[in-house]
């Protein structure tokens, strides 16, 4: 028995970055997960089947939010006018020291994961603690709840309170038992070799982490050149090295299955290393403002062609909806077309849009997309209260007031691999 | 009979930009929209008064947007990858072209003061068009809605549309009988002079607006060093005079009841004029970055004493509500922190929320606080459902949310001028 979904509506993507691509009153064709078509006529073969009518709502794909830390969930939105240091002390590192208790981690993870599948993310990569057994909690409640992607246990055994200390051999040893019991456990929710960054672990930490990426093959996820005080502490531990991406790379940590996130300040090279090595970068442009780190040079990574997604970064940023990262990703572009003499033009509103959905969505597989031979995550938009011209526009109008606007109100329906959830 | 309303609950406010003051389980007591006190313990003489009882919710004073478009609100959230010129071409002017129609203009200034109210405005400073009935509509709109403030009739003579040009001496007539009609027609709602930007008025214009303001003693509303390409256009016609402001001032268009939006590009000398003019200044955060204008200094305006508010810039902002003018203006001030070499501090969040309210109340008279004399204008909301330790939440911390994450939701209550609306 195949399993068939057809979701009729109004239907948009970006196949790529530079514009939308639409169909009113199609038919959008998945078969046991694998999208075969979008079609003004339903062809024959498929007519028996049940069809989800959605009138004209907007149906698009799910979004993909590339950095998150799940149990900062609990404080988003606070301490946002103190310093970065200051808000780690006060807010980051208590709360993360919590969650080596189960019943504390379940109420937050819980609440997080509902937070993320009611403002339309469908595959995400997460950061949780250093603790592995609320690590394994997280990854059963993001596929409970069908929300796909990568858990990081993280690794720090170094310029970290005493409470998120780790021993260097145990964290490694800890975070291969991990690997070992939950690489292949879960359909939807996977493992990631996550060390915090560069200046809470140790060499022998990374070494060993770039080991283990290597044994299992399991992706990479972790920030880079986020901030100049970190660079600073990154330069002084390894004179000899330019940037935090020879850092990473000297330890196998660069692959085409690593996202890293911020990239705020790179040097050329480093831009060069990171589209060599097939990296994907995480745009967090909530979090950049808020944490004081900067401005990416968002309009030069995709000139280069360097793989790039749009992340939350909850609680360096306070929403957890990709939609608000997708509008503010274009609003700081301008101050950065401004920075830069007009040099660095803009994102578009589909660069926008395809950021949050395509973009993040290859390091998944197939997602992000409605092209054929795709997942199918979906999002089923209700954009009528958004505005009383709704008539008027255009379908590419209605999705960017939506990008905009919208808030987990507008999501009526969401399909993760396949299937309602 | 004395109309005596009494608030039970949380109740915060910044007296001064620096902190916030908080009461938890106190009454706030006005009679005759004049505040009386905060009290623990109600006063004898107010026992047999009805208690409005709000439990542990947040009492605070309502929000004032010091620079909004009505008629832009059709199109908010639309066009916002244009540049500013292309944006006002394809939406901004042909939208207020038809604003000559009554049916439409009742139609969404209906649905803009909607917005307003449910978002948490209790007073605003609002361009209409240059079309004199539909301003005199929304006049009437806002007051029965309880929206407080002013409105103002634009006038725009050179450099727009056909369709939106006004000749010069009927645009001052209409203005002078729109203002001798509306002067003191309505009880919350009062005009304001509002010359679009200098460079869409004549100087026949601009100068005949500063002796209406002389012989009307009404405030005024406009614009001011907002844009690199504006200011440019305004050195070539008065190349004599170095600021926007100076131009203004010629004309008698500097007042202690003059509202200036943006203010992006002053130089020293135009900050002291603004100062010593008493102008207050309406920063909208969220327009700066989507127009692509900029970030204004708003911490060296702070430091000088300039009297400064929030805007939402409807439709340069696309969202109407003042916790993300509040939130937004912290974000931005960071990223100014950052491009003066760390100078310009960033905001507070107390400095943010008393911008958002008494910061732009002092426009209104004595409105924006919960001071003993001032009027009463508050906001009851319920932050149960922004995160799950609340318990645990300092009341600072609680409001600090509330600016980060709160949307209509979360307002329950509204009073304005002393009257649940």
């Amino acid at each position: 028995m195949s399993d068939t979904v057809i979701l009729k509506g109004t239907i948009i993507h970006t196949p790529t970055k530079d514009q939308f691509e639409y169909y009113e009153n199609s038919y959008l064709v998945a078969v046991d997960n694998v999208i075969k078509g979008i079609y003004k006529e339903l062809p024959k073969e498929y007519e028996k089947e049940e069809v989800k009518d959605y009138g004209d709502k907007l149906i698009m794909p799910g979004m993909c939010d590339m950095h998150v830390h799940a149990p900062q969930y609990v404080y988003r939105g606070l301490g946002l006018d103190l310093q970065l240091m200051q808000w780690l002390e006060t807010y980051a590192f208590p709360t993360e020291s919590r969650f080596s208790d189960m019943e504390y981690a379940k109420n937050y993870y819980e609440a997080f994961a509902d937070a993320l599948a009611k403002n339309g993310t469908t595959r995400a990569v997460i950061f949780s603690t250093i603790h592995v057994p609320s690590t394994g909690l997280l990854m059963e409640i993001l596929e409970k709840k069908r929300i796909g992607g990568y858990v990081g246990k993280v690794n720090m055994d170094t310029l970290c309170p005493d409470s998120l200390r780790e021993d260097s051999e145990q964290s490694l040893k800890d975070t291969r038992e991990w690997l070992i019991e939950w690489k292949d456990k879960l359909s939807l929710v996977k493992p990631a070799i996550t060390p915090r960054f560069i200046p809470t672990c140790s060499t022998t930490v990374l070494k060993g982490l770039g080991e283990l990426v290597k044994e299992f093959d399991v992706p990479v996820h972790s920030h880079i050149s986020e901030d100049i005080g970190e660079m600073e502490i990154v330069r002084e531990r390894y004179p000899q090295i330019d940037h935090d991406g020879a850092v990473y790379d000297q330890f196998g940590l660069l692959t085409n299955h690593t996202v890293m996130a911020h990239f705020i300040y790179p040097t050329d090279e480093e831009l060069t290393l990171i589209k060599e090595r097939g990296v994907t970068i995480a745009h967090c442009p909530q979090s950049n403002g808020n944490v004081a780190a900067g401005i990416p040079p968002i309009r030069k990574m995709l000139n280069m062609g360097i793989k790039t997604g749009l992340g939350s970064d909850i609680a360096g940023g306070y929403s957890p909806c990709i939609f608000r990262a997708m509008s503010e990703a274009v609003y700081l572009s301008k101050l950065k077309w401004l920075d830069t003499g007009k040099e660095d033009m803009f994102l578009s509103i589909p660069e926008a849009f395809y950021l949050g959905t395509k973009g993040g969505g290859q390091f998944f597989g197939k997602v992000g997309s409605f092209e054929t031979g795709y997942e199918l995550d979906a999002l089923v938009i209700d954009d009528s209260s958004l505005g009383t011209i709704l008539d008027e526009l255009s379908v590419i109008e209605r999705m960017e007031r939506v990008i905009h606007l919208a808030d987990d109100r507008n999501i009526v329906a969401r399909y993760v691999a396949g299937v309602e959830a």
